[in-house]
């Protein structure tokens, strides 16, 4: 029975989680009627302040985020907060102290080094990339190339899906406001992800279906990813739902789309391996060949010709290294893991 | 010198303005530091209670929504209020004020004549359009076709900027969290605006050149709009940018579709008659085949499917006539100007 007077912070993040999250399932006026939304929001600020160096605190930090993101992203089957304003400050206390810690984790003298020149900008950051211990990973390539079992892929799978799920609503949103150039290749890799019209060939039909051949669930899908997979999967939407994110987008993907081509073969290597089924096999060689043609149509038709202002290149660089180092972190933890 | 301590309310719409929009364009914590967001709020609902029956306080309602729509719309060439909670309460208070009026204009006993069989709804949905006095209007059957001049086709031309100018946007924004064949029938309606890849026929590009022939500058764009096509640009970004209507989208979508070949019609003969250029031809009458095809799948892949609940049919009939009757009031608006 609960107590007549609760608390205005419950005393652990469990049971915050166990007071905030119905109402996420509730009308928007429900939570605007909060009765102490400055409570509400200090909890938020306070997980993000423990969130730095607190592998519990950041957990649900992200995984309250991906809960939000999700009122944004899904369609309901019922009431939902999404309109809320008292949501929207705890979503933005959450997205702040979530790009201020990805913020942390890079160097500010890396950007002193930043080119001014738009082509030598572009090779730079592939340069950036390529020294980056993300770069060719060894949970790609020693340990799913050589040694996974099929439980390790489908540990895999299900992380990966907190961006491989809904990749092509990443694209659609990103591209709003865009024009030319740049809006015709988001609009290609977006039609390509839709399987160029066919309904047998949409990415994540696809990929649905190799989630589906390893037996997971959807409470799987929502409370089984790790706090890495879940921030991989906040990032991508943080960038696209904003316009004054746009750049951030533009180096973010530019790195996405670069580094799949090799981490797909090595997927395919573990998948021939274990004699996976075939369904797996389209979905990584569509991947191989088609995203190594975006990543080089994009840096050339975009990143480059967007590159003629420091701003502009801050802020892709700084898309890119969110890109990077949460990745990083991502797979150095399910390297751990296994 | 501004005064040390101004009102809390300016005395005049066009001060609220003048104090307001250029907030818009300063960092979000600028706003959010806002000396007293109440009365701010005060501000914008009285303007709400205003709109009702006062077009001077309509039109500044609209263009203060589309203004506000516009830092979520389009790449920013500098900072923004995008991400203010304060913006984010305003922004709810001109969407729920709005989506209040024009549910005032719908006789809640057209709810009660909803058949419960899907077919039978579809075929009830198309007969409420087809008995609206929007259906064939005089605007496009007796003056576009038959009389208008040139700087007619132009006033229209400018007027029609609210949504042909970003149709692809919507398209892409009102997509996110679908799946299947309403997923695909979407994304086939964007990959159509986006000229199926082939730049010189991305739909947009084609508008932008009939609005160069006419030589409609930007700042016409952005400030000689009518109320109502500033209200039907805002009802389309509403019912796009949030899951939750969702439903309203896609009746709104229906009917846009299902007038648009007869109303391209129209058009398509006035400029044949005025000896207007090519550019405007391929635009039309690529609309007229497109919009066709769209509106027939659409009713029989997503409506009628959707279909399957009182609350669905409610909220596509409630999307439905806020196109239908938003664009009736914009062609008598319209037909009464010239």
């Amino acid at each position: 029975m609960p107590t007549p007077t609760s608390p205005a912070r419950p005393a652990t993040d469990e049971e915050f989680l166990a007071d905030f999250l119905p109402r996420l399932t509730r009308p928007a006026e429900e939570l605007d009627a909060h009765p102490d939304p400055a409570a509400l929001l200090e909890a938020v600020a306070d997980l993000g302040r423990r969130a730095v160096g607190d592998p519990d605190a950041f957990f649900t930090q992200q995984y309250l985020l991906s809960r939000i993101y999700g009122l944004h992203t899904q369609l309901p089957t019922g009431p939902t907060a999404e309109t809320s304003t008292v949501l929207h400050a705890v979503t933005r206390r959450l997205e702040q102290d979530t790009a201020d810690a990805e913020d942390s984790w890079i160097d500010p003298a890396l950007y002193d080094g930043m080119p001014d020149d738009p082509a030598a900008f572009v090779a730079w950051l592939k340069g950036v990339a390529r020294e980056h211990p993300v770069f060719k990973h060894p949970y790609y390539h020693r340990f799913l190339r050589n040694e996974a079992t099929p439980d390790d892929l489908r540990r895999f799978v299900l992380q990966e899906s907190s961006v491989d799920s809904r990749f092509d609503d990443l694209l659609a949103a990103m591209q709003i406001g865009t024009d030319g150039v740049t809006k015709m290749e988001i609009a290609k890799n977006f039609w390509d992800e839709m399987g160029n019209g066919n309904p047998a060939e949409v990415h994540t039909v696809l990929f649905d279906r190799i989630i589906r051949h390893f037996g997971i669930t959807d409470e799987e899908l929502s409370e089984h990813l790790s706090a890495e997979a879940l921030l991989g999967g906040n990032l991508a939407v943080l960038i696209c739902r904003y316009r004054g994110l746009f750049a951030e987008a533009v180096g973010h993907l530019a790195i996405a789309e670069w580094l799949a081509p090799d981490r797909f073969s090595q997927v395919l290597h573990a998948w021939q391996r274990l004699d996976l089924p075939p369904d797996g096999i389209t979905y990584h060689k569509l991947h191989i060949g088609i995203d190594a043609h975006h990543a080089s149509a994009w840096f050339a038709h975009v990143v480059k010709p967007m590159a003629d202002s420091p701003e502009a290149r801050r802020a892709i660089t700084r898309g890119a290294l969110w890109r990077l180092n949460s990745s990083g972190r991502y797979l150095d933890r399910i390297l751990n893991l296994v």
